[in-house]
């Protein structure tokens, strides 16, 4: 049991979008699920702490690509704990292509709380977490805390069955899906995402309606999502560089 | 190389719903995924038949299911190809569970189209394709051919960047996904589809406004998606059983 987890996915044609590249809210998709299975390698997972009724709750997330992989594909993702707070931990990720190549990091910021109260719990009343914290920093700037959005109301939508993950709320990864879709397929065919920087603030539930708020800046397209009475739910932000 | 392939996937948390158990439309993309390899190893996917300006079309499709698997499940997809006609051919699925056992079967209908002029090709002019006829019938009903749905208009949506495969047209099971999304998740909890049944007409592309319609008929529900103008792209059938 090391302090690296390796975990190798192959990407499925549903992965991908009409260029066979993998959609970011996909590669997302297998970060997270490069990071569950670690922490469940490593007896921290969330199967582990339900009993407790305790979970890990992703609070932040960045991932920046030199490359984009495409459906078919296979890639590698390591994962491990670079730090511990007392509210929160930091979990990197490098990626890795078929011939072993990195082609993107990611960094993510964790909290863990009681599922009853919904509280945070402190990470440093865990002694055996500590075992696990590695030091080891990428080569990218930690996640962005985003500003508040101030720009135009673009679009609203109700939240569906299929935005519903096993943990009863709107899957994290969807926020990124409903933003992507912002931009039209010429947007995409020309440009792809060079990193994404997401705020997780509130939980979604099934049936609500949200609204998407978008504000150009500089290079840097800054999103929010708020519930209908205005609470913040996510933000986002993206890079793009142009093909 | 035999006339059965045999492919195993490992279910992502992703493909999964709030109950854990794999979304039908998800489902469907590992049938169809199985269908893709099976004709890749057999020499007549669509990555052989795309330099003769040919490719594959699905028309219709059933799948019937005694036992939904759950994401980190793994399933195994058995099919060939049954009968080859002059307009279309029949490939069937048999699904396995972990412990090999059956847990459902799926039949699907194809045809074969030249990508310039978008008209079929006769089937019976590619004799290579005989050698893979194995006769092999599985034990349940054909892919319904579905009546028009003169219901309520119950949605409409754009298509999205999300919604747009590598054919560059609305994915298949994207138009089952909506349908599924059409029921709470207060029905998804109580129920569970035993069977589905999907008519493509013709194809959605980017951008497109779509209406959804219904119609309830005796445990079969039925769903029709037509373009703005009318035109019937998508017809889908649902059987339910109460959990």
């Amino acid at each position: 049991m090391g302090l690296i987890g390796r975990y190798t996915f192959q990407l499925q044609p549903q992965d991908g979008d009409f260029t066979e590249q993998i959609l970011a809210s996909s590669l997302g998709d297998y970060i997270l699920q490069a990071a569950g299975k670690n922490a469940d390698d490593n007896g921290f997972g969330i199967r582990e702490l339900h009993p407790d009724h305790h979970t890990w709750v992703l609070i932040r997330m960045a991932t920046e690509m030199t490359e984009m992989p495409k459906i078919y594909q296979q890639i590698t993702i390591e994962t491990w704990i670079e730090t511990i707070g007392r509210a929160s931990t930091t979990r990197n990720f490098i990626l890795r292509n078929e011939q072993n190549v990195p082609i993107g990091f990611a960094t993510t910021n964790w909290a863990m709380i009681d599922l009853n109260t919904r509280k945070p719990i402190d990470l440093g009343a865990i002694p055996s977490l500590s075992h696990f914290i590695s030091g080891n920093s990428i080569p990218i700037a930690p996640p962005a805390k985003l500003p508040s959005v101030e720009g135009n109301l673009i679009s609203t939508r109700q939240t569906q069955y299929s935005d519903i993950d096993f943990n009863r709320h709107v899957n994290s990864m969807k926020y990124l899906q409903w933003v992507l879709n912002e931009y039209s397929v010429d947007w995409h065919a020309e440009h792809t995402i060079k990193r994404f920087d997401v705020n997780f603030l509130h939980e979604a539930f099934y049936g609500e309606e949200v609204s998407l708020y978008r504000k150009e800046d500089a290079g840097k397209d800054q999103f929010q999502i708020n519930r209908q009475n205005k609470e913040v739910l996510c933000k986002v932000q993206l890079q793009w560089t142009k093909n």
